[in-house]
């Protein structure tokens, strides 16, 4: 069993599931809120982590949606004050956890949702929340030791709150709830925690040890995801990828770029981010090729690369081999959107970390090369 | 700049120091205990940070002992109480900063030192202590980010305390700080440094993310503490050799091995810890070539051995180019204490992660050849 304290606490293993009532005793949990949606409780995830939980018998919210909503969030602050909890448990992809976030931050702080924008300045006003185990069922997103959640408002506008104090205390990594995932989301949320790596690393902040993450990222998802995908029953390409998967959400504080800029209001078509992602991704390479070199000869390394090949190119084979999209048509992105996707990922934060900044125009030219 | 977040909140870079004003009134506090030594004084160094301090101003102890006292503990604390502190600033190497952590822990925690030995258990009562600042001077131990205090009891025994809430809440890493070092103790600080990557990467603890700052840490030191010691004004030189011990002290949760089990116990001979590791190290690379294969050759492909050379000749040659000592005979070290030295490494808990483990012959005939 590995014991990681990077941000937080992380204890990750097949059989990790096991040590969540220690976990719960640790944090003096008597009544924690478990956030799960109904997808994870079907697989039958869900009865296994309450097993797990015993003697502790904690509340469960099923009714977390794919872009999880400030409904959602009501609903588990009535559960929360009805039934007395007292701490949280994130079970799930990224949309239980930063559901999971949200409920810790407003349990805590009281408020508005909207009070703690980033946008706004609201997010600074974050202090220690209240406490939170967070169980990823899936390698991808590494939302289990992000600092941001993603929320839809009730107008229906998206807003992101961003702070330290709300990683969850513990994370417990067992790749045994990876076992049944499907090839296909296997392989479009790994291809996400690929190319956390890959942007990571070429992005311009100074940041070594979560560039070393990021490259070990690569390579442990240029070797292992292909088997992953191939043979969902392969317990070592499970472990590997649900490390990489961690690894490319701890090397995030080193930002990202311009293929998450894009990727961010195209995800609003109701598109799978790491489809999207596979996609987007070779196009920012071709980009940055000039400017990033260094890094880009890295991720070579990293990946095993050969010599006579483009990164761009190895990346888009990479991905086709996976069986996901290599272009938005194949996605059924429509032309006509594409100016108004440029327009927004100029605006976008993450434009400013890509190491070649990209204009409205430089974009459109990468969408469209992308359709 | 670089703010770098794992496991603590680090600003990284020429310059960094004049941000202490800021991270003082980032903790609140009114009234800090800076805790240096007379050769960080004498260097100039102190009134360089006190002046970044302003309008903070902080009470001043210089008294730190090479090896810190629990008689510096008590004088600290006297100090504290006398003056109202509400907060530590540690300021030199390995020393100072060792002795905050445990003004840190007694001010906020009161009883004894000996109440938090590590071995008694007593460590694990070690709740969130009063917050520190870590400025280090040197680039080796990585004390800056360690989670250890090693002191000196009134006795003469020696105590270790080991809890994560004793990690300095905020580390300012300025390597023009470090510009003046001499050449000799640039090796001796350095090679420490490059043997934490090392040992780590060589360690049995499963920890992916340690390893690759592991990894990082011997390519960097590999490369630039030649540099460094050549030429101390040589800027790069010194940011990455500062970097590179961050890193080396980051690494550390991953465990180390056999050359600092030996090296502990050599250490209270009064004798460098650098320079002891810098001997030790090619002799356990040896003994553990055969186990620890897959760890050496990502060892030899970060500092770029040639492939014609064995790892552990080439750590001597590169010990020997620093002008640092490569046998315990030119230390001084009697060969008649070796015996005693085999019998403390072999119940050293760093044995423990030692990929392959010696006993104390094992370590008695490794002891004899580093003669």
């Amino acid at each position: 069993m590995a014991l990681i304290q990077y941000i937080s606490r992380i204890q990750f293993d097949f059989g990790a599931v096991s040590l969540l009532a220690e976990e719960i005793a640790r944090l003096g949990l008597k009544r924690p809120l478990l956030v799960t949606d109904k997808g994870v409780a079907a697989a039958g995830i869900l009865d296994r982590v309450l097993d797990a939980a015993k003697p502790s018998q904690p509340v469960v919210y099923k009714g977390t949606t794919e872009n999880p909503t400030e409904q959602s969030l009501l609903a588990c602050l009535d559960l929360w004050a009805e039934q007395g909890c007292d701490g949280l448990i994130a079970l799930g992809g990224g949309s239980p956890i930063d559901l999971s976030k949200a409920v810790a931050l407003l349990a805590s702080h009281g408020g508005n949702l909207a009070d703690y924008n980033v946008k706004t300045g609201g997010s600074e006003k974050i202090g220690k929340v209240a406490p939170q185990i967070a169980i990823p069922t899936a390698a991808g997103t590494g939302a289990e030791i992000g600092r941001a959640c993603v929320m839809s408002l009730l107008d229906g506008s998206k807003m992101v709150a961003v702070n330290l104090n709300m990683v969850a205390d513990t994370i417990i990594c067992d790749p045994e709830l990876t076992l049944t995932l499907p090839a296909s989301l296997t392989a479009a949320t790994g291809i996400d925690a690929f190319s956390h790596g890959v942007e990571a690393a070429m992005s311009t902040m100074v940041n070594p040890p979560a560039e070393a993450i990021a490259l070990d990222c690569v390579a442990r998802a240029a070797k292992w995801l292909p088997v992953a995908v191939q043979d969902g029953q392969n317990r070592q390409a499970r472990w590997e990828m649900m490390m990489a998967a961690l690894e490319g959400g701890m090397c995030l504080q080193k930002g990202l770029g311009g293929a998450h800029a894009m990727g961010t209001p195209l995800g609003e078509l109701h598109l799978h981010h790491g489809r999207l992602i596979g996609v987007l991704l070779p196009h920012i390479v071709r980009f940055n090729a000039e400017v990033a070199q260094a890094a880009q000869a890295r991720i070579r390394t990293a990946a095993a690369v050969p010599d006579e090949m483009a990164l761009e190119d190895w990346i888009t084979d990479f991905t086709r081999s996976l069986g996901l999209p290599t272009t938005l048509g194949e996605m059924g992105v429509p032309t006509d959107i594409l100016p108004q996707i440029a327009t927004r990922a100029e605006a976008d934060h993450l434009t400013l970390t890509n190491p070649r900044k990209p204009i409205m125009a430089d974009y459109l030219k990468m969408l469209q090369s992308a359709m």
